[in-house]
C-alpha cells in the first residue's frame, strides 16, 4: 500500500484582499501550509484560517516567507542564514499562537516561495531555517523539496523530513525543478502530470526534462487551491490515487 | 517591607536603526517589556534582545503595539477588540519563540503606547487584549495602568495583574494620567517625582493634579533607558528605594 | 441643463492581490480616484492603472490614504495635521510621476476612507490636507464631502472644490453621513437611491434620516466598481440621468 | 583647475528613529542624496530634510531604494527592470513633491544600496531605472558608479551622467568595487584614501587591488555623515582639495 500527503498553501489573504478558495480546497487535502504575515496574511486572517483548519481536521504547518508583501515572497532576497533563522522562528511562533488559541498542534514547516527555492539550493541558508525549527520544536516536520538542500540540512540535524514533489513541474537531471522561464518547465497536460506523480509515488522515479529517468522520493504532493481549474486537478489526482491504491494521509500519519 | 518592580521598554531598535541603551539599563531594572515587531523591533533585534535579557537574568515580557512602525505605535488607531486580540496574540507568539530558543519563560505582557493608553480607557478593547493573553498562557501577568480598564478586564477574567505607576507623570482625580498636552502633565523635578513614587509604594496614595489625594496601587514603576539622563534617574530611584527599605524585585516575585 | 461627475475608486490592487473591476467601471465613470500606495496599490499597480485611465480618456485624481495597508486605510488614526499634510503630499507626488510618464494631468485629489471621514469633521486636519494640495498644484480640484470641513477648508484657502454626494448613504440633518453602524445608514433600495441622487442634483435637496429635508450640493457622485452588482447600479444611474437630462461630465468640465 | 562634487546620503531617519548627522554634514557637501521612504525615511523626515537642504543651499537628489526598510535597502532583491522602473519613478515623484513645496528643483537621482550595486552590474536593470528618470525629467543627472552599467545605460539613453568614485573603497581591475567581504575592500588609512581620491580627480587613475593602475573618471565623491569620524574625514578631504586646487562644486555646476 502506498501512502502520500497532499499539501496546499492556505490563508494567503491580507486585510481587504482575498486570495485562494480555502474552504473549497480544505476537504481535498491533508496538510495546509499557512502564511504567517510576512509574504501574505495578517493576524485576523491567521485566526480565521487556523479556526477553519481545526474545524476541518486537516493538519497545519507554518509557511514562513520573506518580508516582501509587495512581491508575495516570490523574489529572491540576499538574507543571511542568521536572518532567515530569525524570520522563520518569528513566523512559526506567531502562527503557533493561533494554534494554541484553538487547541491544535503545528505539524510541519514549509518555507514559501523564494525562501523555499533558495533553501533548496543553499545548504547554509537551509541550516539557518532548520535551526529555527529545531529550537522551536524538534517534533515539527520539515516539508522540503525532494532531493534539495533543505531536506539534506534537516536530516543532518536529526529533524523529521517530508519530501515534496510537484505534479505539474518538470525536473532537471539533478532533481531540481526546471526554472519556470525555461520551455517545458510546467507540465500542462493533466493526464501526463498525474501519470508522472503516480510513478513518483509508486516507483520513486520521474523522467527528467532531458529524457533520463531519475530517482525521486515523494512523501507529499504540492497542490493549489487558487481557482476552479486547480481544484478540479486536485480532484482528478484524488480519483486516480483511489484507482491506484494510493492512500492519501497527512504527513504525521506517513 | 515594601516590594516593587522596575519595568522598562527594551529592544526597540529596528533594522539599521538603534534606539535605547539596552545594555546599560538592564542592570538597573527587574522586568523588561520587549517590542515584538509591530511598533518597533524586528526578528534580528528580538533574537539579540532576548539573548541579552537571558544573560542578565531579568524577567521578560511581551510589549505588543499597533501595526504602525512609522508612528512608533503612539497614534490611536480605531481597531476592533477582535483585531486587538489577534495583534496581541500574534506578537506574544512571535516573541515567545525567541524565549523558547533561549530556554526562558515569558513573565508578562504590557501593551505599548497608544494600545496601552486606549486599553486603559476602553473595557471592550482591554477584554480583547486579555483574551489573547488568556488563550496563550494563563500564567502570564498583565502589566496594566493602575486603576485602568485593562487592569479591571484582566481581573474579571481571572488573570494575574500587576499595577503600574509612573514616577514622572501627573494623575487626574480619577487615577488616569494627565494628557501630555496639558500643562503639568510631566513631573520634571526629579526629587518630587521620587518622593511621589515612594509615597505611592508605601502609602498607596498620590496627589492628583487638582491637589486632591487619591488612592493608587503600585506593583511596578515604569522607567526609561533612552538616554544618560533617564539612566541617572533610574539610579536615583534605586538609591532612594534602598534608603526607604523598598525592595526591588521582578513581577513574578511580588 | 444639469451636469454632474461620476467618480469611483480605482487601482486598489496590491502585489499579488487583485481588487475591483477597473476595466469594467472605467467606461461608466468620468473621474477616477487612484490609490497611491499607502492604504492600497503599489508602483506596478499605479503604472498599470494610470496607463489604463489614459487609454480610456477619463480624468484621474490622487486618492491618498493613511499608511495602514492592513486596515485598507479605513481605520481612524490620530495623525497630526502636519503628518496628514506630508502623507498627502507624498502620495500626490508619487502618483503624479506616473501621470507625467503617460503625459496626462492630475485633475483632483480625494482623500480615502478614514482620512476622508476625519477630514470631513476636523477643520485643522482638513487644512493640513489642503496645504499639501495647494503647495503641489493650486489647479488641483479638492473632491470633498458636500457640506464637510474639507470642503470648507479648501474654499477658505482659495482652492477649487467639487462637492461629493453618496447615492446609497443616508444623511444626518447636519449634512454628515449617517454612521454605518446605525440602522438605515445605507440605502439598499436602488430606485430610492437613484431618486434621491436625482433630487440632490436637480433640487440640491435630500431627505435626512430624521425625515427633514436638507440642502445639499452635488458636483460628483461616488460610485463603486467592486462587483457586478455595483456596476449594474452605475449603469442604472447613467440611464436615469439620461432620462432626466442630467449630463455626466468630469469635474474639470463642470 | 579641477572640479569635483561631494555627495552624501541624507534624510535616512524614520519615524521615531534618528540616523545620520544631517545638519553637520550639510555644510561640508555640495549634493545630497535624499531617501524617499522605501529603504529609509518617511514623509515627515522628507519634509524636514528638504527644508534643511533648501536653507543650506546645497543641491538635492532622489535616493530611491528597494522596498526593504528592515534591510535598509542593502539586500539584493530579484526585481524585474519593470519593477525597478516603477519603484524609482514612484520615489522620485514623492520626493519631488517636497521640493515643489519648498520651491527647489531636483538635481539628480542616485539609486541606493543594493539597487545601486545591482544596477552597476546589470544593464537591463539599469535601463529600467533610467527609463523612470527619463520619463520624469530628462534634465535630471544620473549619479552612477564610474565605469558601471548604470552610467552606460544613462549615456545610451542620452541622459546627463555624473560618475561617482569612493575614497575609502578598493577597486577591481575592471573598475568595479571590491566586495566588502574580501580582504582589503575598505581603505582604512585616511591619508592613503585621500591620496587615491586626489589622483582619481587629477589623473583619472587609481591603483586596483591587484596593483595595476586603471582608468577612472571622478565627477563626484561619495562621503558619509553618520558619525564624528566620518565628518572629520570629509573635512580632511576638503582641506586636501584646497591645497591641491581642486574646487568643490555641485553636479549641476560641473
Amino acid at each position: 500500500m502506498y501512502r502520500v500527503d497532499l499539501n496546499c498553501d492556505l490563508g494567503e489573504s491580507f486585510g481587504n484582499y482575498t486570495l485562494g478558495m480555502d474552504e473549497k480546497v480544505i476537504p481535498l487535502i491533508t496538510s495546509a501550509n499557512i502564511a504567517c504575515g510576512f509574504h501574505a496574511s495578517d493576524p485576523d486572517v491567521m485566526a480565521k484560517t487556523i479556526k477553519l483548519a481545526k474545524k476541518s481536521g486537516i493538519q497545519v504547518g507554518a509557511h514562513p516567507g520573506f518580508p516582501d508583501l509587495m512581491g508575495f515572497g516570490r523574489r529572491n532576497m540576499s538574507v543571511t542564514p542568521e536572518e532567515a533563522k530569525h524570520y522563520v522562528l518569528y513566523q512559526i511562533g506567531a502562527l503557533d499562537a493561533f494554534c494554541r488559541m484553538n487547541g491544535i498542534r503545528l505539524q510541519h514547516v514549509k518555507p514559501h516561495g523564494a525562501l523555499y527555492n533558495m533553501a533548496a539550493k543553499d545548504y547554509e541558508l537551509a541550516k539557518g531555517i532548520c535551526e529555527a525549527i529545531a529550537s522551536y520544536d524538534r517534533n515539527l516536520i520539515v516539508l522540503a523539496l525532494s532531493g534539495g538542500e533543505l531536506a539534506r540540512a534537516a536530516k543532518d540535524m536529526g529533524l523529521r523530513v517530508a519530501l515534496e514533489v510537484f505534479a505539474d513541474r518538470a525536473y532537471e537531471e539533478d532533481g531540481s525543478l526546471v526554472n519556470r522561464r525555461k520551455e517545458g518547465a510546467v507540465i500542462t497536460d493533466e493526464d501526463i502530470a498525474i501519470e508522472r506523480v503516480i510513478r513518483m509515488v509508486k516507483e520513486q522515479k520521474v523522467t527528467a526534462i532531458t529524457g533520463k529517468d531519475i530517482e525521486i522520493k515523494a512523501d507529499s504532493i504540492c497542490v493549489h487551491g487558487d481557482g476552479e481549474k486547480a481544484l478540479d486537478f486536485v480532484k482528478k489526482i484524488r480519483e486516480s490515487f483511489e484507482r491506484e491504491n494510493i492512500e492519501i494521509c497527512s504527513l504525521s500519519e506517513l
